[in-house]
Formats: structure tokens, C-alpha cells, sequence
């Protein structure tokens, strides 16, 4: 049986574990930075950042979503899956959509524009799952960032 | 000289009127579905979704910059560079790296680990631009979101 529940604070070591394995998976291990303490603060504070569904399946920890709200000025307020995750143990059995489909169902509820994420480009199966739920696949943007000293750079040239 | 301010609640007019500029030069100007009345709750209001600025050369507007959050669960907050717009009359004076620099230092000020944005792929000149302040081209990842009837019928699917 399957099941999905919003994370609480006391989630905060599970997501930190479930948020490593999917690093892992990626081979970016080393790109966490976060710590359990950050992400109970930044999750489940004053002023939350995200929101976590956890899903089981039989009692056991499947997998999860995480999503956060970013701002269109075209069309207003997106919610951001920033994660979906499922075990190895536990692909196959539409755990995966059904996360999905939670993560549609809050952006609905809460009168959100669109949900949007980010998707690697040789994930072509993927791709093709989200195509098939009647998602866009946006060929021209591509990410940038800036970070660390390079950043620290530019603030300081600030006017 | 340039100066650039915050945009306060009375720039929702002028916000608008940039960023249906903005989105005319992305030949997108009818996928502008904002007002001006959403524009000031959701930047103004109670719980704001962004910050903007505005850059103006010998007090005539030249352009603006608008940010929101997003979260990483890798290194937590990013500042999310939404729009940069510099009006064409106004450009190669160094006012759209000046806005840039601005963000930068709201990053730096405000501890956010990253800021980041999008950029269309055939626009090399601005990619050059933005690898010559130091940033990282994100290569493998694309995005992909999902909206409209499509989204609803993902929601009336949930477990």
C-alpha cells in the first residue's frame, strides 16, 4: 500500500538522507552542503523555504518530493520541483506519478500558474514520462549561476 | 548618472510597462498574463514573491532587475534573477552589469549561496558576458514545466 504525507521538522534527518541518495545517484555527493539542523530551520520554521511529501509504501520510506515557489513575471507564482525521488528498490510501481500528481494536486488547491523543474538532457526517459503527462520541454532556456568568489567580485564592482 | 533604487509599490505601473517590453524584444509580449493590481500584491504586499529594482540614467528610467527565491536542497537559498532589462536606447553603458552587480551584492548582504537565472541559448553575446563575470553555464540541464488542463488532469489523478 501506498502511501504520501507531508514531511514534518521530524523528517529533517530522513530528507537529509533521501536528499544524499539522490546526489549520489546524480555522482554530485559532494555538491550537498546542507545539514539536518539547516534543513529543519529552512523547511519547517518562521518563514518556510519548502515543502516535502515523503511517500511508503508497506511502512517503508519509497521516496520523495520537494518543491519550493518561484516567482513568473508573465504569469505570476510557479511551485519549483526541486526533487523527485524514488528508491531503486521501489521504481516501477508509479510512485514516481503519483508524487507528481501530489505536487499538481497542491499547485491546483493553491491556485499556482504552473509547476516547473529542471530535467538532465540525456534523461530521455524521463523526458518522455513528463511529455507524456502533457508537459513542455523548453529547448532554448539553459541555467546559469554565480557563486563563491566570482560573485563576491561582482557585488563589490556594485555602484 | 545612473542611480538604481528599489521599485516601491507605486513602480507596479512602471514594472509592468518594462516587462511587456521585455517580453515584445522575446517576441512573447501575449504570454504576458500579469496586471499591474497583481504585480503590487505580489511584490508589495504582505508576503512579497520578489524584489525589483529599477536603473535610471539623468532620471529617465533605462531598465530594471527582478529577482524571487528558490531553494536548493544542496546549498539552500538562491537568489533567482527572474528579469534584466536594459531599454535599447540605453544600452552599452554598462547599466545592465551595473543591475547585475546590484543582485550581487543583495546576494552577498543577504547570504544566499547563488544567485542564478536563465538564458536563451542562441543569445552567445550575453552568455560571454555572464562567463566573463565568472558564472557557470549549466550544460546538461533543461526545463520543463507543466500548466493548464494537462496539470489539472495530473491533480485529479493523486493517490
Amino acid at each position: 500500500m501506498l502511501s504520501i504525507r507531508p514531511a514534518t521538522v521530524n523528517d529533517a534527518g530522513l530528507l537529509l538522507c533521501l536528499i544524499r541518495e539522490l546526489a549520489e545517484y546524480e555522482k554530485e555527493l559532494d555538491s550537498v552542503k546542507t545539514t539536518e539542523a539547516e534543513l529543519a530551520r529552512d523547511g519547517f520554521g518562521d518563514d518556510p523555504k519548502f515543502r516535502a511529501m515523503i511517500a511508503e509504501r508497506d511502512g517503508e520510506t519509497a521516496g520523495y518530493a520537494l518543491v519550493c515557489e518561484v516567482y513568473s513575471t508573465w504569469t505570476g507564482r510557479h511551485l519549483y520541483l526541486e526533487d523527485l525521488y524514488v528508491r531503486p528498490q521501489f521504481r516501477g510501481k508509479g510512485i514516481g506519478k503519483a508524487l507528481m500528481a501530489k505536487v499538481a494536486r497542491l499547485a491546483i488547491q493553491e491556485n499556482y500558474y504552473a509547476m516547473r523543474w529542471e530535467v538532465l538532457d540525456w534523461n530521455k526517459p524521463s523526458i518522455e514520462v513528463y511529455r507524456g503527462l502533457g508537459a513542455e520541454f523548453l529547448e532554448a532556456w539553459r541555467l546559469m549561476w554565480l557563486t563563491g568568489d566570482p560573485l563576491r567580485e561582482l557585488a563589490e564592482s556594485a555602484p
